[in-house]
């Protein structure tokens, strides 16, 4: 391995084996609902607490993708997850019941593309032969831990975003056939002063501009020598500012970029005002719809980049802007 | 690198090559006081509020880190830290004033061995050169957040362990001179069905006595190549349990196995009732005490394992029990 910059090269190129998602009836219904492996319809999934059943989706997620990948759990070295919720109760407790060497990580909605990260450094570097990275989220738990009772009702304004309720699992791997991990570009911690924690997509649009500038300097790429360019989970909002903060910085992302947030629920039928967002938005995308199309190579080059915004409700109570962060996963559809 | 069961065998050895704690008034006033590099008197250290106080512990400890180094926080390729609080802001907001790379870990108390063990592979595979390992707790900020409101002024029970206001931090490199990491051994989430948010320790025993036997079948060791088996934070309660454990698993730690939550406090002067706890108990005590008595070869070869208990406040009150997890990190003095 090397690195320039921000960027891993990987010279032993990790494969996703396989990958699963599981989602709520909303994202179902949702323009690209017919590719997820399930669709669930009550959001309690027969638990007794949305955090529990939040947990059950990311829990079903992992055996679906280590099941499609002809494995079983005790096969899969690491597992490497987290969540939105506070201490991150629905990985830690899932890793629990699947009883797999784990990591827990907290990038909020970046913790796909971070989890994908470090499983491919322990893929790549020999430490570990296979790896499960996975995330979720769901609109329950975290409408009630970050803003509002959902029996308040309260009115969501034109910027905010919809939290996905769902689940994706990438597994990654030293042998086996799939897409490969060509190189990985960890992001820094990045705030331009946005405080409303009803406009996440201007929050961490700049999170993902100096991801994404730092890894085409680092690679001497350029956004032309991606098929697509895969943000999550900006919305409409932070889509376009992200696009004009790119062609300030000379790149124009225009053409081929597209935002999991934006894909996932179609917002004139759905009212989910500027998109998709949460942990599970950009795993179950990605791990649902993507991966697929690489797998038959209608898609080459992806280049793909889960946002995260890392405030808490106290520390935004507190006066404190939101900070950022983006990772970049580099893939190419197996030859 | 290559990995047996649970363990990674490092190839290339990355050294410890500086560490650095700063630690609050009733730590400094313990038995290792003199040990820290800062002890602060104010809980809020000049800040509006605990969170923002513990965030400062945390960003000071990395820079004194990194300038006993002789190094710039420009020269570190990555930063991976993780806190006990909500969204892990103090770790967050640090990455931002620190501006490096970023990977953020949830790893409750565990973490201090969480962002040493991921480092270590960062670094030992040439995906980096410099990384930076770095956590921190505070005593107001955990009380808040996981117990009573400080002004309540709850009793405290005889299991209970005291939250450790302080910070530590190892700069982790491929070059330079300091305590070689070995091997590092990644735990499984553990649960016994402790459920008493008052006794950590116990809840915690099980998950450190899985991963020590998992070290020992590895990599063929016995507790007896160590001349420290360092557990964090298990307290009294946690301690005598795992040896208890270990008996049962036929092996004897007793003779050199001592825990940080032990050695950070003086119960007998300051009514810590079982001991020190919180990320920064075991941070402080490694990077603080124990980093140092190995550089002077005091200390010869340390097994250092941090323990984390995984619940949040929300999963016990939905009835759920306290799952745990701890991850071993195998070091050697330098020759």
């Amino acid at each position: 391995m090397i690195k320039n910059g921000q960027t891993i090269f990987l010279k032993n190129k990790p494969k996703i084996i396989s990958s699963a998602s599981i989602v709520g009836n909303k994202e179902g219904s949702g323009p690209i609902g017919k590719f997820f492996d399930k669709v669930v319809d009550d959001v309690l999934w027969d638990e007794k607490s949305w955090e529990r059943a939040e947990g059950k989706f990311l829990e079903e997620t992992v055996k679906c993708a280590i099941k499609k990948a002809n494995l079983l759990p005790e096969d899969v070295d690491f597992m490497l997850s987290g969540d939105l919720l506070n201490q991150c109760i629905s990985a830690n407790y899932s890793a629990r019941s699947l009883n797999i060497p784990f990591f827990g990580l907290y990038g909020a909605c970046s913790t796909m593309s971070l989890s994908m990260l470090l499983s491919s450094v322990l893929v790549s570097s020999g430490a570990a032969k296979i790896c499960a990275a996975a995330t979720s989220s769901h609109f329950c738990s975290a409408e009630k831990q970050f803003r509002f009772p959902l029996e308040y009702g309260g009115q969501r304004t034109p910027t905010a975003q919809w939290t996905v309720t769902g689940a994706g699992c990438a597994i990654i791997s030293s042998n086996g056939i799939g897409p490969q991990i060509c190189s990985l570009t960890c992001g820094k911690v990045t705030d331009l002063g946005v405080c409303d924690l009803n406009n996440m997509g201007a929050a961490m649009a700049p999170a993902a501009c100096d991801t994404l500038v730092a890894h085409f300097k680092d690679t001497n790429k350029t956004p032309l020598d991606y098929d697509l360019i895969l943000t999550g989970d900006l919305g409409q909002v932070g889509k376009d500012i992200l696009e004009e903060l790119m062609n300030k910085e000379g790149y124009d992302i225009s053409k081929n970029h597209n935002d999991c947030g934006l894909m996932i629920f179609d917002n004139d039928t759905q009212d989910t005002h500027a998109g998709g967002s949460g942990c599970g938005c950009s795993a179950a995308v990605f791990c649902g719809y993507i991966v697929p199309l690489m797998q038959k190579k209608h898609l080459k080059n992806v280049l793909f980049m889960a946002t995260g915004a890392l405030m808490s409700p106290t520390s935004v109570l507190q006066g404190e802007t939101i900070p950022a962060i983006a990772h970049a996963i580099s893939i190419k559809a197996c030859e």
